[in-house]
């Protein structure tokens, strides 16, 4: 078996781009013996600086210096402060990572222009942010059509759960008549907390403490992160153009916590479900709200630290699928999963 | 965009093979808008007789003639009678849908002759049928590589459930420490029964009456099902040669009503679980038997037309799928999802 050598350029050195380093430095070997494909991550960049070398940087010492609360300008000789655009602009790769925090507003940057950026330079696209998605879906993949490169996000819905690649790829043929999912986990953390009687303010507190909380929570708790997972999920699965503007949108701030105890009493669970119903007329309904399911619904059994999504089909009968993730090593593998499936094809 | 055509064989046209002949006449039209795939049933046969036309057979006409009880030796002008294997060995296709019945003893046959003889002859194959893959699953393997065509097997196990294409594809770069799954719905429906107090005589006369039992039960009761999908299930994702004698197995039949109720009443759901865990030593131990699922198993939540799997793996969490599957079209169906994914890459 011969052997192929992907020169990858990571952006975003955070909780994904991190742990993405661990699995280059973990997953590197057992990959090129078993695929014979080599991993090489050439360039790296964070909010601070970035680093470039062709025959290849260390993901572990970069992974090392992000723990140690350094930036990537620090990496040895090759290290040096600028931005993450100047790196996707000018250096030499064949994949990159797009996994810079999500902006939905701002229009998505710094993301889309790194992604448009890759695109545009013929590299293949991997990324788990979603703003660039949301806000550019039908462009981007547009142009990576005409730049005969592959854009993949797989890691942008219901993180580690192949989600996107089971809607869209094993429900080939298929119609799609209903999306349900329960993608978000930070707000099933928190229903869970007020099911089990803790008042709003101290399962805010625990989830803050226990790191589960974003410094800006309205993302989550109003529904935005999930409202944008919904849109790139039937933008992929249901081949339909949604839109954010277009969810109708709840988040869990509106609820009670006597309303989730009520419902618990009566078998039901809180969840923060989406949802997307194809109507009679070709148009989807889309939905984001706090829905209090009967005990036997799918989505109800999701644990604390899971996701989840039902697909109801004309011919694969319904389909359901989600993952436990106890830390966020899945939805940075999410990266590797892509790289994989865009080189080692079928 | 422009127009492929994949000519198509069939062989089987019992309870699969009639419902994917109207897969075709339903889906044949939509799939050629959207994938520019034109599915052409140019020959099929079951175990009467055959029919073959270079220039394409109407597949609901032959699904009219088995629901009638006819043959499809009958097919207007081109019908007779004659072998399978004939058909296999001289029609001119570029794929073979395997669907004749499963048979574990007597060598796979007829379905490995076929699987062998179409992947010689440079087809691809598509099949549901377990037994050729259990038997020989990497001679066959070796055999389409060398010939530069693929093998799918989708439906071999847990029914219309991509659990083949999650656990090969998803979780590429893994290593799947454990799999659980319950790939039978037989079983799953007599437990079920059995569960809500119906002595064992009457839940078979039940599934019996509802045409979920078998001719020969024994396949599904005593876990040669399970087993054989287990052994299908470990070569595929745990890339590990299981065989089906190194499956230590249990059927349900060993098993009481009594026990089953008082299971229930303690809050353990029965099932036929097939469990793979990998051994420190890189071997395999294999594993079918009833067993009392605690309530908070993802398995135990499965419902009487469902199937599930679950994986779990070093780094994208645990993983997992069920299907809710009201009828068998789903399982027919994944011979259409075997076909675009061949045809439609990624």
């Amino acid at each position: 078996m011969s052997t192929q050598t992907v020169r990858i350029l990571l952006v975003g050195l955070g909780n994904l781009g991190r742990r993405f380093c661990d699995l280059l430095a973990e997953k590197g070997p057992p990959v090129e013996e078993r695929y014979g494909l080599r991993l090489l991550l050439v360039g790296a960049a964070d909010s601070r600086g970035l680093a470039y070398d062709p025959q290849g940087l260390n993901p572990a010492l970069i992974s090392q210096i992000k723990q140690d609360g350094g930036t990537v300008a620090d990496y040895p000789l090759v290290g040096r402060p600028g931005q993450a655009a100047n790196l996707v602009a000018y250096a030499e790769a064949d994949l990159l990572c797009e996994a810079s925090p999500v902006n939905l507003q701002r229009g998505a940057e710094p993301g889309l222009t790194h992604v448009r950026l890759a695109l545009e330079r013929g590299m293949h696209v991997v990324t788990p942010n979603k703003g660039p998605l949301v806000l550019a879906y039908q462009e981007l993949h547009n142009l990576a059509a005409r730049q005969g490169v592959q854009l993949r996000f797989d890691g942008t819905v219901a993180g580690g759960l192949p989600a996107l690649y089971i809607g869209q790829r094993d429900l080939r043929g298929a119609v799609v008549r209903c999306i349900e999912a329960v993608p978000n986990l930070v707000t099933g953390y928190i229903l869970e907390l007020l099911a089990e009687g803790l008042p709003w303010d101290e399962a805010l507190e625990r989830a803050r403490a226990e790191g589960v909380l974003e410094a800006d929570p309205s993302f989550d708790l109003d529904g935005w992160d999930a409202a944008a997972k919904l849109v790139i999920l039937v933008n992929a699965v249901m081949d339909f153009p949604a839109r954010l503007e277009d969810v109708e949108r709840a988040g869990i701030t509106g609820i009670s916590g006597a309303e989730v105890l009520a419902a618990r009493r009566e078998g039901r669970v809180y969840k923060l479900v989406v949802t997307a119903e194809r109507r009679a007329d070709g148009g989807v309904d889309l939905r984001v709200a706090p829905t209090p399911l009967p005990a036997e619904h799918f989505l109800a059994h999701l644990g604390r630290k899971q996701m989840g999504v039902v697909y109801h089909t004309d011919i694969y009968g319904t389909v359901m699928a989600a993952i436990d993730e106890p830390t966020p090593l899945p939805s940075a593998a999410t990266m590797l999963r892509d790289i994989m499936d865009i080189f080692c094809g079928q």
